[in-house]
């Protein structure tokens, strides 16, 4: 029996809205070639300090240029899309919160991903906020108080932390950013690079 | 008769290798729809005060990504490509012949900014130099001796200075920059936006 192709590996940051086109895409894509995908929530703000990048929409004449960009390409890719009135936001508790979810039930942890950034990016829904982040786990079925425990401890913030470092570790600065292989891809506008390297291993 | 459709504006700066892949893509893909483009040069280091933004290899951990991805690009776009041992250069010698070249005989220069950046991004040419700028164009047949006094003069710098200016009131902040009916473009990523809008009128 063949070994099965190793997994994609998908990072995002729940403020990012590349990301999220991203997200709602790389599943599908990965599945039509025998491949799963492993997602990893990351913290732009510390990749940020170690780039000297700043978010895009906040550049001059960059920055208009991106929201626009960013609506049309939703189109393009058929997902809708609303600029958050709150951008970009802190999201270190959903992240956590994927974390934890996603050690324990992948399938659960997607859905609240998916779930998360549709709030943020459909609904114009406030993430950063902690109980908005636990309602929408507790409306996926998760125990608010269990998950509440969870977020407000040491360990949970540990863990996410280390994850951002072995991100940066492996060269990740941006987000979606996407490894099929050991191949670097950054960003959504990627995807058919991606998919022609899952095509052809490689070109 | 039906009036022609306007002309698509191509911005680049030949110092910029994603610049020269779309170069090599951008009168194919208009023609398609019935559409000619206007080529514009831009000096990015102008751009670049003006959004603080800097040469994208020189960014931590983005500057490595960058290479391997315009190679990559390259060989997705199925052009040649050699990344130059002098990255980036001032390239308004080139920018400026180009200008000079246009106004009067716009297939000849278009012939010459190819020529520049293959030499450029394919041969590993120094065309920051004059007096390889001079050489290209004689060799699609220019008079060196004129070229040479155009470019010694201060007219066509006032030129490429106002060309500049303009572009970034149009909201040009990098390379390639194009622009249909109005609708931005930036990057060679974007080329499948810009054919489903040429195929489309928009989306």
């Amino acid at each position: 029996m063949p070994r099965p192709a190793a997994p994609i590996d998908f990072y995002f940051d729940f403020s990012s809205p590349y990301g999220y086109l991203a997200a709602e895409k790389i599943d599908e894509l990965a599945a039509r070639y025998g491949r799963s995908v492993l997602w990893h929530p990351i913290l732009l703000g510390v990749t940020f300090k170690a780039t000297g990048l700043v978010p895009l929409t906040v550049i001059p004449l960059k920055g208009a240029y991106s929201v626009h960009d960013i609506e049309r390409s939703a189109r393009y890719l058929g997902l809708p899309y609303t600029h958050p009135s709150g951008f970009p936001l802190p999201t270190q508790h959903a992240a956590r919160a994927f974390l934890w979810l996603n050690d324990r039930k992948p399938a659960l942890a997607r859905a609240f991903g998916l779930a998360v950034y549709r709030a943020y990016f459909v609904d114009d829904v406030n993430i950063s906020d902690l109980g908005t982040v636990l309602n929408i786990a507790a409306g996926l079925g998760v125990d608010r108080d269990t998950l509440s425990g969870v977020l407000a401890g040491s360990e949970i913030k540990t863990r996410l932390a280390a994850e951002v470092d072995l991100a940066m570790a492996r060269g990740v600065f941006g987000s979606p950013f996407i490894f099929v292989d050991g191949e670097a891809f950054w960003g959504v506008d990627r995807l058919p690079q991606v998919e022609r390297w899952l095509a052809e291993g490689g070109f």
